[in-house]
């Protein structure tokens, strides 16, 4: 950030008053533009044993599989996100979504929340950030080409938790592991 | 938004190629600025039979009572904004926090996320932006003079569960039922 964006004069990087650490503030109207980390909300859309995977046609990751997933928008719920990126990675209309991990990624500012769902019939389709979209069976998962930390995470918890049908709502933080960070850009 | 905060020159509301929504967009070197949800965490302070509630010292709703909360900053967890939120509003060192509920406000763009938590000892302080911190039991929290619709929600859940000592993590969609939103200003 180099310019304010309610009046176009240059930022300076200094703390305000009555705050504890530094932002970008207006030189001219004195606007303090604050940083947020974003959410990113994603889904297992469940069919039956399956599990539906895009793989990625955009950067980062080109050409790696992943859990349809992307930044929340304004006016919408977790859920509501969580749905809509299902549909427009995957073609799939999910239902029944249920609140599953949380993941905390303070390296890159980020929160990513999972949703489980329920896919009504084999229907999906490639959509335009998807290469390929395509149903995977537990022993048939490309391990080692999947395209987040997160993406990993959430299956390896989904199938462990899926042996017990118990699947408790989870917050982990996830280290510094791994620079494929998904952007918004 | 009237300025692009890496050029400076005027910014545009349109919808980018390739894109489902309108967006602000540079005029001059066309860089998309993405606005979203933001993330308040807040805790719910235990300490034996009570809670620790905060009196607002700043607006909105300057003189309510809240929980502990504010605005999720870059570079940390869920957990440690919850826990800095709660030892900067009412100087006091929560431990064993543990995600609670989920509140998504569509109507103002953000989410808000609980945690309830131990207090160590009955050690707290009125901080910068609270006029009074004070331990309430069930039959003494002050419903009427509450800050947020989030702020009661979280109350009653927290009660109601605590007959059952069972905690299930929540998420729930907020309708727009009150103008009293928390702002980042």
């Amino acid at each position: 950030m180099k310019f304010c964006n309610q009046c176009g004069s240059p930022v300076t990087w200094q703390t305000p008053r009555d705050d504890n650490r530094p932002r970008f503030v207006c030189s001219s109207c004195l606007t303090i533009h604050y940083q947020n980390p974003l959410i990113v909300a994603g889904c297992v859309p469940v069919w039956g044993e399956s599990v539906l995977l895009c793989r990625r046609a955009i950067e980062p990751r080109l050409g790696f599989w992943t859990l349809p997933a992307g930044f929340m928008e304004n006016g919408e719920t977790m859920e509501q996100a969580a749905a809509r990126e299902t549909l427009e990675e995957a073609g799939a209309h999910v239902q029944q979504l249920n609140l599953y991990l949380l993941f905390d990624l303070p390296h890159i500012h980020q929160v990513h929340v999972f949703f489980r769902g329920q896919l009504p019939d084999a229907q999906y389709a490639v959509g335009a950030e998807s290469l390929e979209v395509k149903l995977f069976n537990q022993e048939d998962i490309p391990w080692g080409e999947l395209a987040f930390p997160t993406t990993r995470h959430t299956l390896e918890y989904f199938f462990m938790d899926r042996v017990r049908q118990a699947y408790p709502v989870r917050n982990e933080s996830i280290a510094a592991l791994s620079s494929n960070r998904l952007q918004q850009d």
